[in-house]
């Protein structure tokens, strides 16, 4: 089958970010720092690299949608999107919960979807119609019977504008707000997928942010969307929620207050 | 020496707690939630109880002050001071980046401290005089030539009161914000210590929660102190910096705007 073929190759580009990523990590001294201090890293621009060189020999007329190179038009209608390193933040400070996203997405929709950690070496794969699977082993999201017992995440406070702040701290009062965790990028949506999260709440997600994540929650039982409950698309405004119980939709989207 | 078998100690305590977590890490699904919302898990119980035969059994004479059972008085001056697991939130979400603290606490001061993650198998080490070590091999905290180069950390802004947020975010807006780290707890102290992270700036932390991470800071050439600059000790406000790079512990003081 296609699908089994791309997501042999959508692994193979895994292992090459992984491979491309690991010498940096925790290697960043004071003196080593650049003038420029955008959490840009070599490392990112190695994995993407790596990725780009594989999928440009193998499916040349595919297109490529990589974070830190853009996007190389292909003729296929379908689209490799890439995220060498989501939580550039969290990487440079240390901490091996960033991931490396690599999501196929045709006409606007993902279809297939890797989070790769690679100094842990924990691998999530979601795919249309496949359950989702951690290291080969399925996972499920858990069960969620009421909105105050929720466990909410989001990377933090910072990326919200005040506008969007106030929706999600009304979204946040209404969960079990003693669990909240800050942090954890895309490893948010690992952990609901593996079910020991419920929610995730993020504005402003570019594609490669959020594409890889879709399939990877979604085959896991859990659901994506927009912040006013509809489906994520390459065309979407980047306000992403994620469920990992599909019943809390409605209350979720309701306490978020967008949906007027 | 006294301190090398005090080490020893802490490192059986250490070895025992991590055994005693393992088994709980990533097992919580939605039905087995507790109709407590707390995030305090069977682990955490069950760490600090695995501690505190260790220690009544070889020092029963050392105070046993713990974040679960509380403080057991002794008679000899020294105090043991446990927190099985310190980020309980981001355990419960799945994260590997929790840890256990352990600290030996005499006439008020620590000096030795453990920040142990049991899951990566990570543990540092600092002791009055020594340089700290991460599963034995020397760390140091990197230089940090001036604030507006800084990385901070903070677990998250639900931790701070208006006032105490007002003053953080004062001291955050003079940081390189664009690194700025959410969650973490005490791993962010380990990433300072091993000089991934220049800053961490909390509030309302108990003594269970910063007396391991003085003598871990410290032994990597980093310092620790309240909110005004002042040394921490067992009576201080819970109010915690820690600085990679004391050069710049006048400029933090100072754009924290708390020693007026």
């Amino acid at each position: 089958m296609k699908l089994d073929a791309d997501i042999a190759l959508a692994i193979r580009l895994a292992e090459a970010a992984g491979a491309a990523i690991r010498p940096y990590f925790r290697t960043e001294s004071g003196a080593e720092r650049k003038p420029d201090a955008s959490p840009v890293t070599l490392a990112d621009r190695a994995a993407e690299e790596a990725m780009r060189r594989i999928l440009t020999a193998e499916v040349p007329r595919d297109t490529i949608i990589g974070e830190e190179f853009g996007a190389t038009a292909g003729t296929s209608g379908r689209s490799w999107v890439l995220d060498p390193i989501d939580g550039t933040a969290g990487f440079l400070a240390g901490r091996p919960i960033f991931g490396t996203l690599i999501a196929l997405v045709i006409e606007g929709w993902p279809v297939l979807g890797i989070i790769d950690q690679p100094i842990l070496g924990e691998r999530w794969i979601g795919a249309s119609g496949r359950p989702t699977t951690l290291n080969g082993r399925e996972v499920r999201t858990r069960a969620c019977r009421a909105l105050g017992d929720a466990t909410i995440a989001t990377t933090g406070p910072h990326y919200f504008d005040d506008h969007d702040g106030a929706h999600f701290m009304a979204l946040a009062a209404r969960t079990d707000h003693r669990r909240m965790v800050m942090g954890g990028d895309c490893y948010n949506y690992a952990m609901l997928a593996s079910g020991q999260v419920d929610l995730v709440c993020e504005a402003n997600l570019k594609l490669h942010d959020w594409a890889a994540l879709v399939p990877v929650v979604e085959g896991a039982g859990g659901t994506m969307c927009d912040w006013t409950g509809e489906p994520l698309h390459a065309g979407s405004s980047g306000h992403v929620l994620a469920l990992g119980d599909p019943a809390r939709l409605e209350d979720v989207v309701e306490a978020l207050g967008c949906n007027h």
